[in-house]
């Protein structure tokens, strides 16, 4: 799609809850030099930690994007933030919008864009033209995140390797699959919201054919283990035919994200599942590292925890935030 | 999604390559008690089998909705066929697509349609709200079909069961997939064509909790091995949860539908994968029978081919078309 135009200001409404501005919240640490401020509304009790900026002064100070960077339950444009999103339109402002609903299903919001020469980003639906994967062999080097479960942590590992080979000038490009990578990035395929047809080859094209010691760091959706998103977790695993995978899990969690009584698999089983299927796009597929969200424990217990899957399975086992992911991008050095 | 309306007059353009009416021809064959006739421009050098009838005539004799029952190259509506839609819907008919493009994106249709009372169906566009699925146990027996390949007769094998135990007076449904499976049943949802976060529970919405007795024969569609499609295919595997796959199959073909170079995976390869894959949500999942189109060869080639793979297998093979569904049909008496 047409990259997001940055320096942002982050509008996160009235929200209450930290996790509802998630998306804006990943683009304040990952990006804090593409976002310029927040808005907020009365009411709101959370904060990216970006100073608060009105239109105006965003504008002033260079803002290019207005980020609708907060989800409610359902996803539905509020219509009191209609009057905010105009008078980001009328300073000549891009819209950017992470919520299911769209700004383009408004007629008012679509007029005005138009006559100020504006435009606006329903990032969750795809505005590129999508086709059906192949499978063929494509040149450079392609990593993907997966997951013993949904939000376990894919897209902070993925944003957390890109910087890591970034900072050893490795050639690298960490790419989107879902809101907040996207408005992290700049641009990218929000995988869960594409057509069904189209998820492996919507991959294909997030992560094209590269020079051969070029990295992609793709971001992972959800599990092969996942009754409700494994097609979308297996779409994304053929079309990114990955050389290395790297398993994501969340310690202390009991049932798998929005199920009842199901537990998560093993990481053997996890490792198992996702290197056999990786084979159809390339064979030479393998698992190189674990990367877990500890901080349902204490630091000797996230060591503890990680020496023993260490021990086990052989491979290096970091928390990202911990530990960092040095020796995760140690294996991408051979 | 609210069920076609019957019966129908099967619109098939300029149609000229058999292969481009193939849903018109599945209701014909599967539905002719639904089909009323046939409507074909000049130049249509195919047919379905069924009396040509003007739309005067068919109204006249009952018709309910006209089909929009074949494909072009992009699936596009052609301006040509305007006029035919406009007199169908002045006469009070429905219109049914299974085209790419939407009826329901061109203003005059909509507009003409309203003033008439006549829906627009977009078969391929699921208009049914969808959710994400749970992958919880639900009543009911359910036989889904898979493939080592798309198109391997997979709707064809799901009718000829759901009819044979018709035939037995077994308590039965067909659950269509497919656009051309959606025409014959008069209801479904055309999965490759969902959002890919929904496709796990549009199929869990299909083939809903029903009678402990009862069996759902769900249509399946592409390959877990296809490197475009199994994503669409796991989703439906899950949302299926079968207690009985029926794999299905085409000889002599040498490489995976539209991929160069990629041989289909075998008998052993896809029974493995299948089962392992659907215990996610039915542990007890279980291949109970192969299904091969076999046109390929003469019938002695089938007759031996069909009987080495149930030696090597111990599964009942056949070829519906050339023997059959009855021995598949006897597995799912016990």
């Amino acid at each position: 799609m047409t990259p997001l135009k940055a320096p942002y200001l982050l509008f996160i409404g009235d929200a209450k809850d930290p996790l509802s501005i998630k998306m804006a919240r990943s683009a304040a640490d990952w990006s804090p030099e593409k976002c310029i401020g927040e808005l907020r509304l009365p009411g709101c009790t959370v904060t990216t930690g970006c100073p608060a900026l009105t239109i105006a002064e965003a504008k002033a100070a260079g803002a290019q994007s207005l980020v609708l960077g907060f989800a409610n339950s359902g996803g539905y444009i509020d219509e009191a933030w209609l009057p905010v999103i105009h008078e980001a339109i009328a300073a000549g402002m891009d819209i950017i919008s992470g919520l299911h609903d769209r700004l383009q299903d408004i007629p008012e919001l679509v007029r005005a864009a138009q006559a100020r020469g504006c435009e606006l980003f329903d990032i969750r639906h795809p505005r590129q033209r999508l086709r059906t994967g192949k499978g063929y062999r494509r040149e450079g080097k392609r990593l993907l995140t997966v997951g013993t479960d949904c939000s376990v942590g894919k897209m902070y590992t993925s944003l957390a390797i890109t910087r890591e080979l970034q900072r050893r000038q490795r050639n690298v490009s960490f790419r989107a699959t879902g809101q907040s990578g996207i408005l992290v990035a700049g641009d990218g395929v929000a995988v869960d919201c594409v057509i069904a047809d189209f998820i492996a080859g919507a991959i294909e094209d997030l992560a094209p054919a590269n020079a051969p010691e070029h990295w992609d760091i793709i971001e992972g959706q959800g599990s092969l283990s996942h009754p409700a998103f494994a097609g979308v977790s297996l779409g994304l695993l053929h079309g990114s035919q990955p050389d290395a995978l790297v398993v994501c899990h969340a310690l202390g969690r009991s049932s798998m994200r929005a199920i009842d009584n199901r537990p998560l698999p093993s990481l053997e089983e996890t490792i198992a599942l996702n290197e056999m299927l990786a084979r159809v796009t390339n064979p030479q597929a393998k698992v190189i590292a674990i990367a877990v969200n500890t901080s349902a424990v204490d630091e000797e217990g996230a060591m503890t925890y990680c020496r023993d899957v260490e021990q086990r399975l052989g491979l290096p086992c970091v928390d990202p935030i911990r530990h960092g992911v040095a020796r995760i991008a140690d294996k991408l050095e051979v």
